[in-house]
C-alpha cells in the first residue's frame, strides 16, 4: 500500500475512534427508518421520472426531463434552473446552501440514456416495470404499489436509465429529505449539476461548464454515475478511462447483388470489413495498431498497490457471465481495465440470422469504442486509427463517397467519430478525497473500496480542464444492471443503500474536511 | 471454339437456311402484335400474382400462390394440379399435350421468393408498383392501367419475385395465348413444374420428384429462373453452381456488458467472429481453408473456350456498380463464377450505425453462402468448414450452448446449415440442347449466348439424380433486377422479349429435334 494511503487510513481510523460509533449507527438507522416509511412514494417518484423518454437525440424529450427535474428539486427547496446550451440538450443546475458551511460540493449525474433496441426489451424501455429479480425463468412482475407500503429489496425496476443515471439523482434528493426528517443539518453547501447529453458524447459540456464557471465553483465533485463493486460493496473511484467512438463503413457494389451471379468478383464489403477489423486488435484485447501504446502512462506503484487491494471478483464474474475464458488471462479485470481498449461494439452488413439472404451487400458497418488512459489524447488516437486504415489500402472519407470517388479507389472507408474525451484521475490523498472517504467510511462503519480508475468513461476531463475540479465517483447502482443494453434495471436494495451513503456524505463530509490537514 | 460446338452451329446455320426467314419474322411479329394488343391484361395478370406474399416459410401463403397458379393454367386449358409434400410448401404441376408431338419438355420456375427486409424497400414488397425505370432521382410512379393500352417498355414493375421467378411463368403462359391467337400449333408436349420452396433451399424437392417420377418424365427441361446476360441479350445456360448456407454464431458473456466496465476482459464475440471469418477467405475471393480446392473439377478446354465466347461485360458492370476494383483481377466475371465461392452475406453483432452503443454483445452472427462447382459434394464442404472452425480453437455445437457448455470451452461456435445441393451441368451437344438452341436461334435470327455454367444456384442436381434430366436455363428477366435484395424489379421489355422467345421454343423445338442427329 502506498504510504500516503496508509496515512489516510490512519487518519480515518483516528476520526472513527474520536466519533462515538453510536452517532454513525444512529444516522444510518434514522435514514433507514425514514426510507422504510416512504418506500412507495420514493419508488413512485423514480418511476415517474423513468417514464420520460430520454434519448439525447430528442431535444424535446430532454427538455421535458429537465423541467421535471427542476420540479423535483424545487419541492425540496433546492434552487433549480435549466442551463441552456444553444439548442443542444440542456443541463440542470441546483443549489442548496447550508448556514455555516465553508465547503461546497457538487453532485453530478446525467439524466439522458443510451439508445435502445426496443425489440430486445421485455417491455417498453420507458414504461417502468417492477420485477421480483433479474430476468430468468422464475421472475414475475410485481405491483408498483408495494405490499403494506414496502417492497422486496431484491426486486428490481426495469427501464432505460433505471440505473444509468436517474436513480442516483433520486437517492441524493431523498437523502436530503431523510436528513431533514431526522433534523440533521447538511455539513456542506450542495450544488447539483445534472447533464442531458452524456450518453451522446457530451459535445456541449465544455461550453456549458465554461459559461457557468462561477456558478459551478466548488471544492469537490461527487459523481453518481456507474455501478458499485461487483461484490455489491460500495466503492469510491478516483479516475475514469477516456472514450471515443469510431463509426466505420466500407463499400462494395452500389446496390445489393445476387451472391451467385456476382460473388467472387464484385468486392464483398463484409470481407473487407472483417480483414480490416482483424488487423486492429487480437482476441486477447491487445491493440495491434503500431505505436498505439507509445504514450500510455504506466501505472505507478501506488496505483498497482490499490489495484491489488480491490476485492477480486473475477472468479465470481466468470461463473455469472458463463465465460469459458477471459482476454489476456491470467490478467485480472482490474488490471485489464487500467489499459486502453479497442472494443468492437457493433457489426452490421447484409443479413445474418433467420433473415439471411444470399447477397453481396452494398456496405458493411462497424462501431468501435476506444477506451483511453492517462496521457493518451483523442487527437492522436484518431490519427492512429485513421492512419492504420489507410495503411490497409483504404481511401478514408468523412462523408459517404459519390460515384466518382467509388470508381477511383479500390477500397473506401467512411470514418466518423462520436463524442470523445480523454481519461481523468484525482489523487486519493487530495483533501477533498480524504474528507469524502472519512465520511463514507464513518457511515459504512468500514473502509469503502478505493479504486484508482474506473473502466468506464465519464467526461471528467472537461471538469478538470475547465474548473480544475477534484473529484470522486461514488456510485450506488447494482453492477448487474444491463447498463447500456436491453432490460436495464435497478435492484431496490441498491437504492436504499445509496440513500444512506449519500446522507452520510452530506451530513459528515464538511466536518471531516477540518480534521484532514 | 470446341469442335462439337462448331458442328452444332453448322447445323443450325443449315436449319436456318432451309427455313424461310419470313417464317421466323412472321412468328415473332405475330406474337409481338398479340402482346401489343394485350399489354394491360398481361401486366394485370402478373401484378395480381405478385400481390400474393410468397415466403416459403409461410405455408398458407405458398398454398394461396399454388391455387392461384392452378387457376392461371386452367384458364389456358392446361391440366393443373398441386403436388403436395407432406406439410412442406407444395409444387404445382401442369400439362398441355400436343396432338402429333413426339417430344416432351418441362418448364420449370419457382413461385416462392427470398426473405425481405421491408424497411429497405421503397414500398411494400407485395404491393407491386410500376415505375418509369430503375430507382434514381428522376424515377416516377406510373399507372398500372397503361396509356392507351400500352406501357413504356423501359418501365419496371417493383415487387418481391417480379423477376425471381413469377414473370417467367407469366411469359410462358402468355406465349401459349399468343401462339393460339396466331393459330400456330405447339411442336412439343409441354409440362409445367413450378416449385414453392426454392428460395428456402428446396428441402422437399427430391421427395416430390421421386414421388412423381412418371408424371415428370420428359426429354428436356427448360428452367425459367435467373437473369439474361448483362448485355441484355438472351442466353442459354447449361449448368449451375451448387449452394449451401452456413449460419454461424459465436458467444461472449451471457448478457450484454458495458464495454467500459468489462471491455478488454470479457471476451468480445465480434472480435472472435472477425478473426474466424478473416481466416476463411481473402479479399480476392480465394478460400483459405486447407484442402478446399482439392476436388474442384478444372474447366475443360471446351468450357474455357465457351467462357471466352461470352460477351465481356466486366467494364460495363464496373461502371454500373461503381466498383473501384474486382476480386482476383484481372480474372473475368465469367472465370470467377466458374470457381467455388465463399460469400459473406451477413454480419450482425451488437449495434452499429446510428444506434451504436458501447457494449460487449452476448453473441455475434454471420451468414455465409458457399457456391460449389462440379465434383464438390455438400458433405465434404460442410466437413471442411466445420473442421476449419475447430482448428481455430472453437468447440462447435449444433444447438445453442447451455451454461455448462459455455464455461467448459474457451470459444464456442454454433454452426447450422441451410438447404444445400451440389452443382449440375448438361453438355451443350446433347440432342435436347441442340434442338432448343436451334429453336432459340431461329426465333432470334442470331445465335443465342451459350453459357456453360451460371454463377447462381438452382436445385438442378436433384433433377439429374432423380430423373436423369437434360436441361437448359433460358432466362428472360433483366440482370439489374435487385434479385434477392430490396426493390426487386422487372423491366417490361424483358417480359415482352421473353414471351417471344418462349413462343419460338414452343413452336419450333419439336421440329428441330428431328433435324439433329
Amino acid at each position: 500500500m502506498h504510504p500516503k494511503l496508509l496515512v489516510t487510513i490512519a487518519i480515518w481510523a483516528l476520526a472513527a475512534a474520536t466519533e462515538p460509533a453510536a452517532a454513525q449507527a444512529d444516522l444510518a438507522g434514522q435514514v433507514r427508518r425514514y426510507r422504510e416509511g416512504h418506500e412507495v412514494p420514493i419508488v413512485r417518484e423514480l418511476v415517474d421520472f423513468l417514464a420520460l423518454p430520454n434519448l439525447a437525440t430528442n431535444l424535446a424529450d430532454i427538455r421535458a426531463n429537465a423541467r421535471h427535474l427542476v420540479g423535483m428539486m424545487e419541492r425540496r427547496g433546492v434552487a433549480a434552473r435549466i442551463l441552456e446550451a444553444d439548442g443542444a440538450p440542456p443541463a440542470v443546475y441546483g443549489e442548496l446552501l447550508t448556514p455555516g458551511a465553508t465547503r461546497t460540493i457538487v453532485f453530478y449525474a446525467h439524466f439522458d440514456g443510451q439508445p435502445v433496441d426496443s425489440s430486445k426489451w421485455r417491455a417498453d424501455p420507458w414504461r417502468p416495470v417492477l420485477r421480483s429479480g433479474p430476468l430468468g425463468p422464475d421472475v414475475r412482475d410485481l405491483p408498483l404499489t408495494g405490499v403494506a407500503g414496502r417492497f422486496d429489496p431484491e426486486s428490481r425496476i426495469f427501464a432505460r436509465s433505471a440505473s444509468d443515471d436517474k436513480s442516483p439523482i433520486v437517492a441524493m434528493l431523498v437523502a436530503i429529505d431523510a436528513l431533514r426528517a431526522a433534523r440533521v443539518p447538511l455539513s456542506v453547501n450542495l450544488k447539483f449539476f445534472l447533464e442531458g447529453e452524456e450518453e451522446a458524447g457530451s459535445a456541449n459540456l465544455r461550453t456549458i461548464l465554461t459559461r457557468h464557471r462561477d456558478l459551478l465553483a466548488a471544492d469537490f465533485w461527487i459523481f453518481g454515475d456507474g455501478p458499485v463493486h461487483q461484490t455489491r460493496a460500495a466503492q469510491a473511484v478516483f479516475g475514469v478511462r477516456g472514450v471515443v467512438g469510431a463509426n466505420l463503413t466500407v463499400y462494395g457494389p452500389i446496390r445489393p447483388l445476387h451472391s451467385g451471379h456476382y460473388g467472387n468478383w464484385a468486392p464483398n464489403p463484409n470481407v473487407m470489413m472483417v480483414h480490416l477489423l482483424a488487423s486492429m486488435r487480437d482476441a486477447e484485447g491487445r491493440i495491434t495498431i503500431p505505436g498505439f501504446y507509445d504514450d500510455v502512462a504506466t501505472l505507478t506503484p501506488a496505483e498497482r498497490e490499490a489495484l491489488r487491494g480491490i476485492p477480486a471478483v473475477d472468479r465470481q464474474l466468470i461463473g455469472e457471465l458463463r465465460l469459458g475464458r477471459t482476454e489476456n488471462a491470467p490478467a485480472s479485470l482490474a488490471e485489464q481495465l487500467a489499459l486502453p481498449a479497442l472494443n468492437l461494439s457493433g457489426l452490421a452488413g447484409g443479413r445474418a440470422g433467420a433473415g439471411g439472404a444470399n447477397l453481396i451487400g452494398a456496405e458493411s458497418s462497424a462501431y468501435l469504442d476506444l477506451r483511453l488512459v492517462p496521457n493518451q489524447t483523442i487527437d492522436r488516437v484518431m490519427a492512429l486509427i485513421e492512419g492504420h486504415i489507410r495503411r490497409q489500402g483504404f481511401h478514408v472519407v468523412a462523408t459517404p463517397p459519390d460515384s466518382a470517388t467509388r470508381v477511383a479507389h479500390p477500397k473506401i472507408a467512411l470514418l466518423t467519430w462520436s463524442g470523445g474525451y480523454p481519461a481523468a484521475r484525482t489523487g486519493l490523498d487530495s483533501p477533498g478525497a480524504r474528507a469524502m472517504l472519512a465520511a463514507t467510511d464513518w457511515l459504512l462503519g468500514r473502509p469503502i473500496i478505493r479504486v484508482p480508475t474506473l473502466g468506464g468513461s465519464l467526461p471528467l476531463a472537461d471538469f478538470v480542464a475547465v474548473l480544475g475540479a477534484q473529484f470522486a465517483i461514488l456510485p450506488i447502482v447494482n453492477h448487474d444492471n444491463n447498463q447500456h443494453g436491453e432490460n436495464e434495471n435497478l435492484r431496490l436494495q441498491n437504492l436504499w443503500d445509496g440513500i444512506e451513503l449519500y446522507a452520510g456524505v452530506l451530513a459528515r463530509m464538511g466536518r471531516e474536511w477540518h480534521s484532514v490537514p
